[in-house]
């Protein structure tokens, strides 16, 4: 099995799982089947979960400021989270936290650091010294450039140009970590600084961190990183963190699903279209007041595409 | 015993406690005894956890961004925490998180708010109904305006002056409850909006809230509520949680005292009159270049005053 | 004009719009005209505009990360503010800041706080003593409670029950507020301290403090606050507020208006409903897989309620 | 001149400053000075002022919550600057807010954004391609790693050891840049997307944002990055800043000088300690109480190192 640990971590790991503990606290069962265990991502990551606060029912506590769990009944709490996702009340799903443990390539770091409302402590590479650790896309991961959109992909490489993007990524990887150890040695000379040495390493080189985050703010995180949009790169945790968020919440994750990462937002003018279309009028480009791109975006929202 | 909880209250509260659970999670035993059971504060007030995150290894864990628990040994672990605490590293701290349900007169909610960084359900008077339950201090702690610090309180106000001011505050909060029951009444009227009636009532009402915070802004909090010169009423849900914190998280808490809540900052000024002082110079306010009050706070730090 | 200020803030206002500074920093005409101008809310309240920073241009200057102003042509520029507000591109917008002076009733500014990322200065009723400001409603606006939402409001009260609720309002603040000067008092008495005194005051009084904010929390405090299920009584605040900025960064505004304030989000459910109804089928709530609230919701967003 | 800039982003900015614009806003003459400037930092990096809201008066306007200016005299203003600074009054300095266009390595930006309070908009490696400028430090900031601590530097690298390091750095910034340009070429090729074809570039190379920030969150940035114990390559930058912001808020900047900057925090140990020696008592570490470590930064404190 190749889930990107050492005998040392997975002894680690073992450790943990062997050595339950009895608490008081809200426990959720699909939570707990996946504490500490690492979930593989691209070629040396991984996201596991280290751990969790609350369930279903501590959203409906503390939407009703209760004395007990809060529960009613399991479909009226459904019912109550539903309601409470539909109309963007976001305070009671603040009430459950969720720890993570990723292992990630620096560019994809980069891009999930924006979001700002989450804890972090990150593996500090001016303290201790990093691992031979590269990302190194899949050939058919390898996408050229969109034509149409500067911010996106379009099919994968031709085999002789992926190879070459393959063989300049690996060698210069390799070049790059053989510079820094050798900065960094103290063995006949003085050696440089840890936080200098590594700024000879390239972005696609593994860092780690501890990542904290409350479920309404991991919401806006997926909706963003889960999308169509997002790099490839960034997808794949994002993908990872959904089916741990499914087992840990699940009543929370499916208003999630139909209210938010399956729900299309149309501006005024479209729903003025909209409204004229059912109206049984035929609406184009031209008469709809939208821009072409718009209008495009529109009709693929409506399955007309 | 006077818990400020109704029987259905308690009732809901003993079943929670009666119902432990096994966890792979990071359990805290001095946080176990506390949760749900409510701490009487003020005279219908409380403070209770409902759940939390993590613990002093946890800190470790995340400072250390360890596979396992993180936890050298104990020794080790109480040291790196105090070096955390005292060189401002704030995100090991951020990793733990506490749920607290609070209930407390809405003058002391207004300050409780001021702090940000934290998540908060409060119980809506836009939809349901506030009960008859309003602050009246005790006669010792009706205390005189300060006359030489606006903020301040002086001593106890003599007992006809406090007898006087009790009247007023209960006459006046039943007069204000009477006439809300009788606006919002549908009996023989329409029944005024409760969104409405509610801006009758005295800011010494009760409400009631989840709060959930990280450790790192609960101890930015707890600073500067369970201090001195914070208003007595927010005070004592500080000195409550202080102890609930104690017990959860032991080593933080001691390099908390430590290093923040008995710490004293001097400032550039101060630190040059301090080595003037202990070069054996007779330093006074108008040789050391302070104000007069910055001064009096000077020579109280060192034990002069 | 009576614009709820005293002569003398009228005169400091009068003295701050007389004084024009030369800047080079980007300046907004339709700002300028507002700066510091009171806009009467409610019986005493106001809100105006302290300063701001930023422009419609500086929203393009910060996505592109440029050097000059960024504006390649006006035309140009509204197409980029649309396409980041369509896509929820949010940190462009944080590069427009706002800062207003806002004088409201105690129990609007308790809604308004829950608005954490903002910063907020208020006036201290633990400093200073409280002006006799209370809020009394017009009669027309004395609603009844909705039957059918426990968060609503149905018609106006009739004229005697109207009048009952007034006298109520009217008499119990002024008697509070002649006690709350009495405690205070401290002639021929010791003079309660101000921060126990406010207590007895009910959460109509007017409070003020300055509040800052960056656009993209302006945009959506303003959805949540100037939507149609707000409390009447903070919903003229966010309409007051709107016409600010609208005059402000004016393309920014129509893309709010457009993609956020009378967008329309439809559940992934509610996306298929609407494509089989494209598609000819007729679809009612039993075969639409909605709840009866949902499928109602549904019917009024498409112009069928 | 070597500023750092392109003519033609020189021509941008040359032409934002010869156009002043007449505001009714608060205007600081130290800040209008600085606006737009670059200031070289680093071998390619830059910082400057892009705009500002707020001066000192503004500090003390919304601590007044005040209608006019907010200034009673200056000398009475700079007295509350003071007295806010040294009582932890973090809100009036979030009134002011400045926005920053700076260029910096990669590996700068990284520890730059750990502070989570700002709006940051930086250059996107997904949308458009990178320059090829690199950060090369001078030989005499080639640092050996300190033995002493892992987290630190000790004196330069000898002659033959920095010159090895110098090239290494410069030959693998030239062949991971001449790469990237190659993979993403489409002469003959299909061209790998940006978004892949960045991963290949060490963090050594330049970036840029546009970052805002409140003066409040500003001054705790610059505590940790203006510090000793700041990386060398982030110190440069705040220490920059810290100039601009001198000028544009004197007297805060000087409250910050002496609250903050040049203060000293004891422990509640430390401070027992203190009160001992200035007693009279020979403390040594054995009977001080503190560990070792923190012993000798107590001594140093005192000026006993």
């Amino acid at each position: 099995m190749n889930d990107h640990l050492t005998a040392a971590q997975r002894a680690e790991i073992d450790d943990l799982r062997a050595s339950p503990s009895q608490t008081l606290r809200a426990t959720a069962p699909g939570a707990e089947k996946h504490l500490y265990v690492p979930h593989p991502v691209l070629d040396h990551g991984l996201v596991r979960m280290v751990d969790y606060m609350g369930d279903d029912a501590a959203i409906c506590q503390a939407a009703r400021v209760s004395y007990g769990r809060g529960t009613k009944s399991v479909q009226n709490d459904e019912g109550l989270v539903r309601y409470l996702m539909r109309h963007w009340h976001s305070t009671p799903f603040e009430m459950c936290e969720l720890k993570l443990h990723v292992k990630l390539p620096v560019f994809v770091a980069r891009q999930w650091i924006r979001h700002r409302t989450a804890n972090v402590n990150e593996y500090s590479a001016r303290y201790s010294i990093l691992n031979r650790e590269f990302y190194i896309p899949r050939p058919e991961d390898l996408a050229a450039q969109s034509t149409t959109n500067n911010q996106g992909r379009a099919e994968a490489l031709s085999g002789d140009e992926a190879q070459r993007v393959l063989d300049w990524l690996r060698e210069d990887s390799m070049r790059a970590y053989d510079h820094y150890e050798a900065m960094i040695s103290d063995d006949g000379q003085q050696g440089l600084a840890r936080e200098l040495a590594r700024m000879n390493l390239p972005v696609n080189i593994y860092t780690e961190w501890y990542w904290k985050v409350d479920l309404h703010n991991l919401f806006h995180f997926l909706r963003l990183r889960a999308d169509a949009h997002a790099q490839h790169e960034i997808r794949v945790y994002a993908d990872a963190i959904c089916r741990m968020v499914q087992d840990w919440v699940p009543a929370a994750y499916r208003a999630f699903e139909d209210y938010r990462l399956n729900a299309v937002s149309f501006s005024g003018p479209a729903m003025a279209c909209l409204q004229r279309i059912l109206a049984g009028e035929a609406v184009d480009q031209e008469s709809s007041g939208m821009g072409a791109r718009e209008w495009r975006e529109f009709q693929a929202a409506l399955g007309r595409a």
